[in-house]
């Protein structure tokens, strides 16, 4: 969530209206872009994720995130639904910025404990046929030629199903476990994290060709040296001689998602992304950044600006009724925790409200930062009077920095698609209030909701197919669009060793 | 594999008797210890393992490992007949020594390609109950609160069934790809291996309490902060404050397992390991490693000797009749890569075979190395006049350079006997000659003949139970004996934070 460093300085201001005006007819507020959405459930390995505290809940099974079935109940019952992919975000430290401690975090689970998340992904995939499963992987804590083999073996067994989140890591806390000092500069992350990517497509694309492996007993030959070869990538940060020691995956390189709105982040995405998380209260907040990524994307990297498609973070609290959606938002938010809440708030930004007293105006701080954060806050709650840690930790208790929209089906597909014309967002990326239940109401009453207004598929475009496949909707689309930079890499059947080449 | 490389040199005299002097009526060959053996299974995530070129073989389905129901239907199989575990062996890199070259490896498929292990564990052990999943991870090529968190990890979400196998790697091709150098020193690598044990140690056993998740929404606390500390470690090679990011897993530390019989290599396993993996063409050869391993253990860290279990490496092929068999391995045999096992043979030994000439006799060669590692070949196999190229790859094509016994399950459980009464072996690690026949060969006929000697359990001692407590047969024994030197880092419930100690 490098992303929201950068969010709060540039949040804008919030143009949700009041819940009561979305009330509309069902199936009649089909809005002006009628394009088909991309869906994906969006958890983490911990209690909580999003919503800290709500492990209180009598109903919130979050905790059994240590049980294999935990997981591939769930990727059952999104698939079920035809839900598009299952997103797991990481972090490999804990939020010990408020209060200058980790305990907040302890005690309310804010992201902690938090297991790896690449372990649950080919038992999820092994009981699914089509659902894609997404992991967060930082370049920053281990070396390529290992990841590549980790990612590269993973699609393989989820038959092409694996998408990776790039990220660079944002906690010190993380930095000073595994490189053993803070969090580089976020600059300088990206610096890396470009010759990273590199390797991982020399290793993914250019290292095996298509055909390389022939298995034929006839000339005693499994895969054939003339269609492999050495990468000898020999870079500023990373050497490797490569060859990957892995066959060709039925994507060769995943999926490729990513979050980030900063400079780099931007040019990064620009590049390298096919999924880009974005987050903010409302769609105005989003929208500029949308915009100019793919701007970048297509001016600076020659790609379509409609193949980068954006999943905004969205967290539906679902009623049959407005009434029995806002008392469930009520019963929920009870249980939230406002040290999880400011715990999160800390490492996201950085910023330590815990010197702040409970009724102290923030606005009146003497740091700049945090008032330009809660400045920008405000701008999302334009209602809100007096901005304390309180107001801080309640606007982001349930669904964190993203939209949390409460309403019947009918008022939270409005919203959705109100964001699909304001913002020119291509899915969401649903957190939940409640595990498994807020997947369930979004399973069983906004998906049919949202199918019966012809916005989300009634069935997998490519049933059992590759998660790219059906991330584009495309028959044959296993790997990287032509036009992609992975795609430069990419050692085609036929082609002689000769012949084969990666950009420098 | 470490362990190979010295046992070139130490390799006795073999003294396995003529398959013919092996046909005794079933059940009658009882020995004098009738002590119950521990069973595994020996893989890896590749086609062939330790029998190069046998993918050619019309029955072999090893190439299948890309598939994760290659991984589920093995573990449902081993299961059903009982086995103790499943250990998937590991490389990060080519076997690149012989002809200087990665090529005989890549067209004989020589551990090439080769997939993560990891990442079929949760998938094979959701599938199944009881049945426990090692894997080796090399602690030389990533840091230990990562490789801490994985494994924690899939401790967790296969309820207590896994195993890791340490070891510090043994390929240069590796090292060059992650550490950008040639492997270092083997006792160098222990060195650090000793100091990555601590760090492992802390983190899974002494910087969470027992108890330290309590759930306990009325004190709004879901894991305590006086239950969780740092561990704070800062030594030669790392420096980890930790505390670790996952809550205890069943068994806190993963059973270890460990192979290696060097001198450095035998004080680590004395010290840290529970099962350890031997391996000879015959009992004599590793009868004194074995029981110097338990002397060091007993006397330098007062472990009982009877808790290191010794597991060596023992591929059978089993037919009804010794006639059956024996065509069944000459069938096998003539699918043997020549290339294959010579290309192992030099990445295990580092010494390259390449340049002699097809009929030359190695024992004639001015390398002295050679003329040693031939020598000790020899004495495996004393019939054997002149020993060339061709000799050496038949020896080790079938099983590597453990034992390979051709025969009746009478025959095959008799010899299996005679390694517990000569060289005091707990049990064997079995690779596979056809994947997966081998292992259905074991299931259905050497299985049931071992039970009905009553050397093998006709039941799980603790069905659904963890790994470590089937390993031992003791109900309870979730994590480490008293005796371990995992158990000093314990920290255990009730006692307070003021109180916990590492080791230092």
């Amino acid at each position: 969530m490098d992303i929201i460093r950068n969010r709060l300085v540039t949040l804008a201001y919030s143009d949700k209206p009041k819940s009561d005006e979305h009330v509309v007819p069902n199936g009649q507020a089909a809005g002006k872009n009628k394009k088909k959405l991309i869906l994906n459930a969006f958890i983490e390995s911990c209690s909580g994720h999003q919503s800290p505290g709500l492990w209180q809940h009598p109903d919130d099974r979050s905790s059994g995130f240590n049980d294999i079935e935990h997981w591939v109940d769930l990727a059952k019952l999104l698939e079920k639904a035809k839900i598009h992919g299952i997103f797991i975000a990481d972090v490999l430290g804990g939020y010990d910025v408020y209060e200058d401690s980790l305990d907040p975090a302890i005690r309310s689970a804010a992201q902690w404990p938090v297991n790896e998340p690449l372990a649950v992904v080919t038992a999820m995939t092994a009981a699914t046929k089509t659902i894609g499963v997404g992991a967060t992987v930082a370049t920053t804590y281990e070396q390529p030629y290992h990841l590549a083999r980790r990612l590269s073996t993973i699609d393989h067994l989820s038959k092409g199903r694996f998408g990776w989140n790039i990220v660079t890591g944002y906690l010190d806390s993380a930095a000073r476990n595994l490189i053993g000092k803070e969090q580089p500069q976020h600059a300088d992350r990206y610096t890396v994290a470009e010759e990273y990517m590199k390797v991982m497509y020399k290793l993914f694309q250019s290292s095996w060709r298509d055909d390389a492996v022939v298995r034929d007993a006839k000339r005693s030959m499994y895969s054939d040296p003339d269609r492999i070869r050495t990468i000898d990538h020999d870079g500023e940060f990373y050497k490797v001689p490569g060859p990957h020691i892995c066959q060709p995956s039925p994507q060769r390189t995943p999926l490729l998602l990513q979050a980030g709105t900063s400079k780099s982040g931007k040019l990064f995405a620009a590049q390298h992304a096919e999924a880009i998380f974005v987050l903010g209260h409302s769609p105005s907040v989003v929208k500029d950044n949308i915009a100019e990524i793919r701007l970048i994307a297509k001016e600076k990297f020659g790609r379509d600006p409609n193949n980068l498609k954006f999943l905004t973070m969205f967290c539906p609290v679902l009623g049959r009724t407005e009434e029995e959606a806002q008392a469930k938002f009520e019963d929920y938010i009870q249980y939230g925790s406002k040290e999880g809440a400011l715990a999160l708030f800390g490492g996201w930004t950085g910023m330590d409200l815990g010197p702040y007293g409970d009724d102290e105006e923030l606005r009146q701080t003497e740091s700049n930062a945090i008032k330009s954060a809660v400045e920008s806050l405000s701008r999302a709650a334009p209602g809100v009077e007096k901005w304390t840690k309180n107001t801080v930790a309640r606007l982001i208790m349930i669904g964190g920095m993203g939209a949390t929209v409460v309403g019947t089906p009918a008022h939270v597909a409005d919203e959705m698609q109100r964001w699909v014309d304001e913002a020119d967002v291509d899915g969401f990326n649903m957190p939940y209030a409640i595990f498994p239940s807020s997947f369930e109401d979004i399973c069983n009453t906004l998906v049919p909701e949202l199918q019966s207004r012809g916005v989300f598929h009634n069935e997998y475009e490519v049933p059992g197919g590759t998660y790219r496949e059906n991330f584009y909707g495309k028959t044959g689309q296993k790997q990287p669009l032509d036009e992609h930079v992975a795609s430069k890499y990419r050692w085609r059947a036929g082609v002689p060793k000769s012949e084969a080449r990666s950009p420098v």
